[in-house]
């Protein structure tokens, strides 16, 4: 990509590049007593997490490619040195990669972009919950993606993920699963960009360890610096697992409102146990205020980020890009029917992103979170609360 | 090394270089039901593993080398991130490397081998126990390997491997040990290879932690998709010890075949206890059927890959290189006599490897193995089973 | 820097390198047999430690710099991956570097040095355990550093280390503190140079964990091979910790001396709780035997390493550069009219260090400690005790 570093042979049979993802959050919470009985979690006033480090490293010997990325970042607490990718993949064909390895296999409209390109500092709720069935950062992947003008196809057959059986000595046998997405885009003009897609994946088998079969989904307030997940279920003795949705995005102009919606379906492994049902979607615009407005993007199958027109130059009364941002989101992990009650987690979010030259950004998110109540010890009549999280962001 | 990219300063006083050695293994087991009264194990029908994810990054002022490989791979299950070496070298004089520092020591024909050319997929399991005495990944080394055309030595006096005082706090003594590998070609011709040599290796002291000083080699199926070893002796009060044994190989036209033979023997530090004696062997051929042979390398004192003649490119009816090989490994970590049953494992290998072009390579191994019993419980009554693993692996 | 592998753009807009700093450390411990009661402590006779395995990479765009440093080496035991820094740094005022993210904000004489350039193997012990109060490796970091010809000045908001929240889950707020270094350079000439200056930190708030807010500071004996803390105290209930101390340094000719004293005050979040005082201090001598003695580093606002005038080359009486250290270095973690009894420790060290060419360099120290009893198991009665380390080093 441009601005990562490379060298080739003359004959342009190799090339090797490095890149980076830095971002590195700041912030903290508000607003987060407890109610009686309750203990706090963890939400701190003020802290800190490296989100990504990320060193893309690139090998290619003529139309076959090695990737792979070391990533020193953590979702929710920093400290943790692991792996992002580590992939062999194979570009002979136009339009075409096919991939065999650790990868994030391209599913879910949000999750199909760059995170160096998030409109806000993280997934909407429901997306990551939905990713981790069978796809998520570094899971085993064996597929291939497929785009053109006017439409875009990936499917990806996938096992675990790296460090599923190392972090965890008792499991004795992985998951299978697969993934899909399909997108078009029905009516291209110069103002408008119409995008509609479906996302579906499946974990066929669940990981087996001393535990058994289980599901168990979680997810935290959308700012990542607490380990603390709010609304947390746990479905025992399962069978196959599957979410899928659809995918609507539109750019007017400057402005791009994309939303999607999952329902998740848990099968059971044993006879009379009900199928459980969770939920959950997400609505959010985006308004590039400076600079070239987000475009869409038909490798990624999703608007990519804003372009900055000139570097920021106070003195010279350059800015670089800004736009501002605003979601709704909700992930529900209540089953009552099925006598599951993980909480149901609603987020309303604010956001702000300036550019003052391609490679750097900073981001500042508001988010104001309604909780309801579930069985954790921190969360036993529902939760309320608020965080402001800046990221600093590099990317090369 | 061919295709490692590499930045040197005008003046050759400089040099930087980048490689990667990425090994992705993907596979399971089958037929292994436990014995009545034995626990299964972990035995997954089909899994992932990261087998090594090496990037070698060279620093070279003058005749001074600092070579520093980080590791994202697991010989077993993944999620693991540490380090292969970290070593600093001078190469003043001719045809000889002068190493200190973290480092694998030549020593055995199989380990002298980079994995990377490894004619299956894993070690034989007593090249494996036998190297872990002393030698093995990242172990503290001092020493020096000088190579001629028709003979070679190293010699390395070791100490801990990487890690061994941060995994475990309670380590108040480290090991300090000696490896030696001599090794000569009595017979070369257009048609005919032949190796002949010896290794030698020693813990002097093994590591003392609160358990006293303890020496405990054990060993998986040569799969690495699993953390379950079958086979496993512990042995307390350990004085010395020691491994010694005889290589053998030759190539006759296409036709590669190697063995070994080593025996390992336990002193104890305590009076009236006796010496502990295990061995094993193996017997491994490999023909290649496309492509270049494989050829000694003098600067390994073992045979290299095989070389691809022109890149696979089935519209031009070229195929790149293929070989098959087969083996038969014995690893005996039993000594009825000195009170000690670790089991006894017996291997079958079969297997091929396909390289597309130069820095690619497929690699499927079928293994049945024969375990006898001892007291670990999913080992109650004995084990049989076999695996199925493919690897893909790039290198540059 | 000079060395640092570099690739950058024919505009000079963007620029890429990546660096080396590697420290193996071999030694250990005599003469420390425990007193009556006295359990042993670790203190192998012959171990060794990788102390430093950092790869500092660099993206540059423009005025922007994103520097980030993996790391393999660890100050006590090896085996850990961890990160030295990851920060964004703005570049775009003259003689300054404004930086955000994770960082070691330079404060104390000692730790303004690179470790590459340390006359002797370990900071002293007041230095070390000041410096960890609000400051040390990987402390998310937000401030500036300003250098002059005779005046530096440096000051930094500091957060959290680098793993704090992922290393121990029941951390529910976050440390926040700040850093100042001012120094001067009141006269110099060519045989003389003067160094004074102050530093001063503080942890506003300590981290809250499950144990409170609490101080605990600790150190081992000035030599990185075993993870055991002869002296050690530990401050619960704690409010504002600070430390501050002067610094001096004088240079003539070939011999430089430096010197610090620090105290530090502990202050109780609970009422009638004692303030609790520690302190510390140490002086060393340096004299550069062979080569280019050390010289004063404006931008640093220390003493820099000393300068290699010809590699080593004994045919031509070339022996690159040598030098002599000794230091007494003492820190007292004993406040007994505050009831913290953490003990006294006094190192007497000499050292002697090799640099065959600018980029290498062999180092050897020995230390003899005596330290006072506290109520650790292995210090009931106080310790004596010596070491030997030496150290390999390549620096790029």
């Amino acid at each position: 990509p441009r601005g990562r570093f490379t060298i080739a042979s003359a004959d342009a049979a190799y090339a090797f590049s490095v890149g980076l993802a830095l971002h590195e959050d700041i912030g903290g919470f508000f607003g987060m007593s407890p109610r009686p009985g309750e203990t706090k979690g963890n939400f701190p006033g003020l802290t800190q997490n490296l989100r990504r480090l990320r060193l893309p490293v690139s090998f290619r010997y003529k139309n076959w490619i090695a990737n792979v990325t070391p990533d020193w970042g953590s979702s929710s607490s920093d400290g943790k040195v692991s792996l992002y990718e580590a992939n062999i993949n194979y570009t002979g064909f136009s339009h075409t990669y096919v991939t065999v390895g650790y990868f994030q296999p391209r599913v879910t409209f949000y999750d199909s972009q760059s995170s160096n390109n998030f409109q806000m500092l993280e997934r909407p709720g429901i997306t990551n919950i939905v990713r981790n069935i069978a796809a998520g950062d570094s899971r085993f992947s064996a597929g291939a993606l497929h785009y053109e003008k006017r439409w875009w196809i990936a499917g990806y057959f996938t096992g675990q993920s790296y460090g599923t059986r190392g972090n965890d000595s008792t499991v004795s046998d992985s998951q299978t699963g697969a993934t899909l997405r399909v997108a078009g885009r029905p009516y291209i003009s110069k103002n408008v960009d119409i995008h509609v897609g479906i996302s579906a994946l499946s974990a066929f088998k669940t990981t087996q360890n001393s535990a058994g079969r289980r599901y168990s989904p979680g997810e935290a307030t959308e700012a990542g610096l607490t380990g603390t997940k709010l609304i947390s279920a746990t479905v025992s003795n399962t069978g196959p697992v599957w979410a899928a949705g659809p995918e609507l995005g539109l750019r007017w102009r400057r402005l791009i409102m994309i939303g999607e919606y999952y329902h998740i379906g848990v099968q059971r492994s044993e006879r009379g146990l009900p199928v459980v049902n969770f939920d959950g979607y997400y609505g959010e615009a985006t308004y590039t205020i400076l600079g070239k407005p987000r475009a869409y993007d038909i490798r990624q199958g999703a608007f990519s980020a804003p372009g900055v027109e000139a570097d920021f130059d106070p003195q010279h009364g350059q800015w670089g890009a800004l736009e501002v941002s605003g979601r709704y989101s909700v992930a529900d992990l209540n089953d009552l029917s099925a006598g599951i009650r993980g909480g149901k987690q609603t987020v309303w979010a604010g956001g702000v992103n300036w550019y003052p030259n391609r490679h750097f950004r900073v981001m500042l998110d508001y988010n104001h979170f309604i909780v309801t109540r579930n069985q954790l010890p921190y969360n036993i009549s529902g939760r309320n609360g608020n965080s402001v999280v800046t990221r600093l962001q590099a990317a090369f």
